[in-house]
């Protein structure tokens, strides 16, 4: 009997076979087996449907069956379960759900819960997906402003935000969005396909939150209407979490600019163990490469033994480059962040910041060549003056290089943080200033 | 003659001459002597004169003459002229102006002339003032749900925004906002005062508009109610305007962080001159307060030269010094900006960053060793790994100190930046070092 085989292939953990059983039946075939699941197991063969017949089988379902299924998606032991699986079968679980499930099945969740079952609906982490409200009144197209009131009037009090009101057709595909400030001040009979902004984007419900945050804040928007692949309207982004995904990313974009990772929660409330433990990783990973420093001074010992004179000015320089490099590295990735910045814009920045890293070198080379003079003299202020133009500009260079080669190999430019930079620049600043004071001094 | 009297000390600039002038007449005099000026020429002595008799004086002008007044005040030529003055003079001229004329100078200009002119009436620069909608429908207390529906029908259109609708008494003096959303889902014979939300704060249009902005962010909220110092309406301070504030001064601290000043407009779009003279200046002073290291440097030459391996570990030591107090600092200042850190907190912080830097160093000290053993042996990699140990602590601790200190002192926490905190650190940091080496290899 076709009940008993899809429940043993469950209890088997068998998924493939279970996939094959799914593409071998009808939809209200699939419908009859799961409504005899309880809503957890039959949660697994629901979500390996491909989108189109898992909405086919769920509108063969009875209303209570229906709602088992919603629930056992809501479910922590759905969660648990997919949790388990081995990354294939998982991966195959969390594909994009019908948006008309979705939808059922994050209403009434608070927040955490929501972001919790998103990612089984398909909504990767940090998406839009996972933050946004699924609560909205959506208008029929075919609805005048009066009508379009009545309706707020009717379905407002459940929903988080009244003044952002998506029109959609009969599909429920999203044509665009009205405010209720124009509904309310627009004569009653006026349709609401005629009150649409045509201004307002869309998002879908996989974009990153960040982007779809920072696209709010350029566009100036209370909330922006969610779409799934096929434009069926999935809810609102709000500007009240726009900002809190701003915030954040841009807390993380700061102390990960400072080489720490973020940590959970208040900085006073967090314990000394967690704040160690997320600055400790990058500081090992930066002291193993600043040995190159120690290496670089190895070779060139027997030039240190011969004037040690040279030896006083290292934390000078290394310092200023680093200072430097530091500089061009947060202008670039903050640049980015905020969209100024493409990957394509890499020869351009090398040649700005190659520059601009000049420009600075020469400004410091005069303090370089004074402070050099008055405390060891002549020759050795030349070669610290010479240095300071020379790594000042490589210095600039690299820090804005990183951030743009990091994106262009899609890692987060912000992992390219100021220390990193510095102690990259610190040993080839040393060869810099070596191979100047060998040049200069005849060594 | 009085008007020719006003006239002449105008024209002589004699400003404690005009002062004198408005206070020895009543306000239906300066109202008519006001009225035979042009509109630039009024607004001197009509922004001298203090709050109440400035408000009592307008009331007095016919409406042509008002309109002159508010004209002159909006003008670029008085603005110019305010800005010519000796200081003391400003001053007085930039005292808080009254509600009523402030909102009707500031109604109709565009965001960059709003903020050009809210200097002239009393919101200093980055105040709340300079960047609120003097627009908002305003419901007087007696009003019904029916009723204010009503009011925004009718004035909606003209405002910036309707969905927070701020609740005044008969004096313009705030009671607190309802929205549109409670006013239409409401019964329309519900009084409006029963609709007002106690959670929403007010804000001043004096105070700094980036804390505004964030307590926005806390409070969820889409727009605050800005009132004078008597608690008049002056406008709303909206979401969109809060967020610019946020990423705009997000941008800053992060430049800040890196001791570069921020730039003006688009990153690829501002010349290298720009963009090198907002970094110079700190690079400079950096570079300066470096000079320290080679003062320290050459202070123990005699051991350098004796003890050439030592050398070798200086800029690991002072590269990882740096980035152990640059973490510590960007943590302590962004945990400032999101509010999550008071000056009062100073001991306790210095507490907690001590222990982490101890713990940071215990570890780092164990690569240090390994490292220094390898390739210098025994005795100079006990000095690295000692000084690891020292230096993290220090660091950490100084690097979140001074943050808190600067708070403190009224500065900008923000001005702290890493590479401040580096250079400071640098300095101590070879002391540590050398200290450590002469006491472990007995020099």
């Amino acid at each position: 009997m076709a009940d008993d085989e899809l429940r043993a292939l469950l209890d088997r953990h068998d998924l493939a076979g279970v996939q094959g059983w799914l593409d071998a039946h009808p939809p209200h075939v699939i419908a009859d087996e799961l409504a005899r699941l309880d809503g957890t197991a039959a949660g697994v063969p629901f979500r390996l449907l491909e989108k189109d017949r898992a909405l086919a089988v769920f509108e063969e379902l009875e209303p209570i069956d229906q709602q088992a299924i919603l629930a056992g998606l809501r479910d922590q032991a759905f969660r648990d379960l997919v949790e388990g699986m081995d990354p294939d079968d998982r991966a195959r679980m969390l594909r994009e759900a019908p948006a008309k499930v979705a939808k059922r099945v994050l209403a009434g969740l608070s927040a955490h819960e929501r972001q919790m079952t998103a990612a089984l609906l398909g909504y990767p982490a940090g998406s839009v997906g996972q933050i946004m409200t699924p609560e909205a009144v959506a208008l029929p197209r075919h609805l005048t402003a009066g009508q379009a009131l009545q309706a707020v009037r009717d379905k407002g009090a459940q929903v988080e935000t009244v003044y952002t009101l998506p029109v959609v057709d009969a599909g429920r595909c999203l044509i665009g969005v009205t405010g209720l400030r124009d509904i309310v001040l627009s004569s009653p009979d006026r349709p609401v396909v005629e009150l649409v902004d045509a201004d307002v984007p869309r998002v879908s419900a996989t974009d990153p939150a960040e982007q779809a945050a920072r696209l709010m804040r350029e566009t100036n928007t209370l909330a922006l209407p969610v779409v799934d692949s096929e434009d069926r309207l999935l809810g609102l982004l709000t500007i009240d979490d726009a900002v809190e995904v701003i915030e954040a990313a841009d807390t993380e974009d700061v102390t990960r600019q400072a080489a720490s990772g973020p940590w959970p929660g208040h900085y006073m409330a967090v314990s000394v163990w967690r704040l160690a433990r997320s600055r400790a990783p990058w500081l090992v990973l930066l002291i193993v490469a600043s040995v190159l420093t120690v290496n670089v001074l190895q070779v060139f010992e027997a030039t240190l033994e011969a004037v040690t004179a040279l030896a006083l000015f290292i934390p000078l320089l290394v310092g200023t480059g680093g200072n430097a490099g530091a500089q061009a590295a947060t202008s670039a990735v903050r640049a980015i962040a905020v969209g100024e910045l493409r990957g394509s814009d890499l020869p351009a920045v090398i040649w700005r910041e190659a520059r601009v890293g000049l420009l600075l070198g020469a400004v410091l080379a005069l303090v370089g060549l004074t402070v050099g003079t008055v405390l060891v003299g002549g020759d050795i202020a030349v070669v610290v003056g010479l240095s300071l133009v020379a790594i000042c500009a490589w210095a600039a260079t690299v820090g804005a290089t990183m951030p743009l080669l990091a994106k262009r190999l899609r890692i987060d430019p912000a992992v390219v943080s100021a220390p990193m930079v510095t102690t990259l620049v610190d040993a080839t600043g040393l060869i810099i200033y070596f191979l100047i004071a060998h040049a200069v001094l005849n060594l």
